[in-house]
């Protein structure tokens, strides 16, 4: 059996992310495997790379995707809940993110879910640097050194590297979910992911068992 | 329980409407529901109304539908491949479809599972009417009738009526599912609509039984 990581693109600002985020530690100890959590900011994906408007913007398929997502919560039996705050942006958080990564992967992914949690359950706003102390507590961080890492040029350029390398790898959405070479999105496809991970195929037919 | 049909909205252009329509004869029997084929033109759609480019054109997310499609028809275990005809067109194909709804419904969704069957597993034309001669045969149809009906302005008409109905139900894409007044997008919620048409809910917790 293959034992990569599962790669998990995210981005705060991404309900679709968040629902999917919420899974992450349970299909980690059902497929024995690490999820390796990596930010990209979706509107350079959708916006810039392929030129397109905010898919919640969009005539038909804009409604449908803010009903969609309340669905998929019931579905995934999560909370979830449209916050107020059409300007809330996740740059910052993002690069609070790799900060954090860099030295302790485990408090990232805490931060990262206490954040998510954040915006698309309490709705709270998590774009200013004050906004993420409350999702910091406890992490061992040292959150002055952070709150003036988060807006220098290293952690910047941390970002940026890896919206780029995600782009270079063909991600175009949040959640996007790579495995063996396997790429996967939308937090809808997880069953196939589980599936994946448990056959190592896409077919659903029992494998034909060799004759003894 | 209720008992309404389960609409499909499909365009023989898609392979993923395609995909769907595999499905379409299973789903009715294990639901006990009928399946009601309504044709919708995509491009319409996408191009008209989301003012989107075709998704297959678009950076990133055009060669990972190429792959996703693929990769699907494994996961379903149908048979599929991609056609060498990129000037393939539905509008003729649909138009006759609806000529047959209106007299014979069980005549016309065998129509266009030959249809869907030709484009995508043949990979045979199907925009002219030479091309779904041999998909008419034995379903009991006039077809020198429909050749010339098919291009007369009530056939065009009909055909109208059904994209703009389409519209004004918020339909963006196909596959598109709407049953009890809830909608589903894409042939990856299959299963998310086969547990609705189960339990009447997207709930996958079960439901409290009341006490003796």
């Amino acid at each position: 059996m293959q034992s990569g990581p599962i790669v998990f693109h995210f981005d705060f600002v991404s309900p679709f992310a968040y629902l999917a985020s919420t899974q992450m530690d349970a299909l980690a100890s059902r497929s024995g495997r690490a999820v390796d959590w990596r930010p990209v900011l979706v509107g350079v994906l959708v916006n810039q790379v392929m030129k397109m408007p905010s898919p919640p913007e969009l005539p038909l398929k804009g409604p449908y995707l803010r009903r969609d997502a309340l669905r998929l919560s019931e579905w995934l039996g999560v909370p979830f809940a449209y916050h107020d705050l059409p300007g809330a942006r996740s740059v910052l958080a993002l690069r609070v993110f790799l900060l954090l990564k860099d030295r302790d992967e485990q408090a990232a992914v805490r931060f990262a879910n206490r954040v998510f949690q954040r915006l698309w359950v309490d709705g709270l706003d998590i774009t200013g640097f004050d906004d993420l102390e409350a999702s910091l507590e406890g992490l061992g961080a040292d959150v002055a050194a952070l709150r003036s890492a988060a807006v220098e040029p290293p952690a910047r350029a941390a970002l940026k590297r890896s919206v780029d390398d995600a782009i270079a790898e063909g991600v175009f959405g949040v959640p996007f979910f790579q495995v063996d070479r396997q790429a996967l999105w939308g937090v809808d496809r997880l069953p196939m992911l589980e599936h994946w991970l448990e056959h190592g195929s896409w077919s659903r037919r029992p494998s034909a068992t060799p004759e003894q």
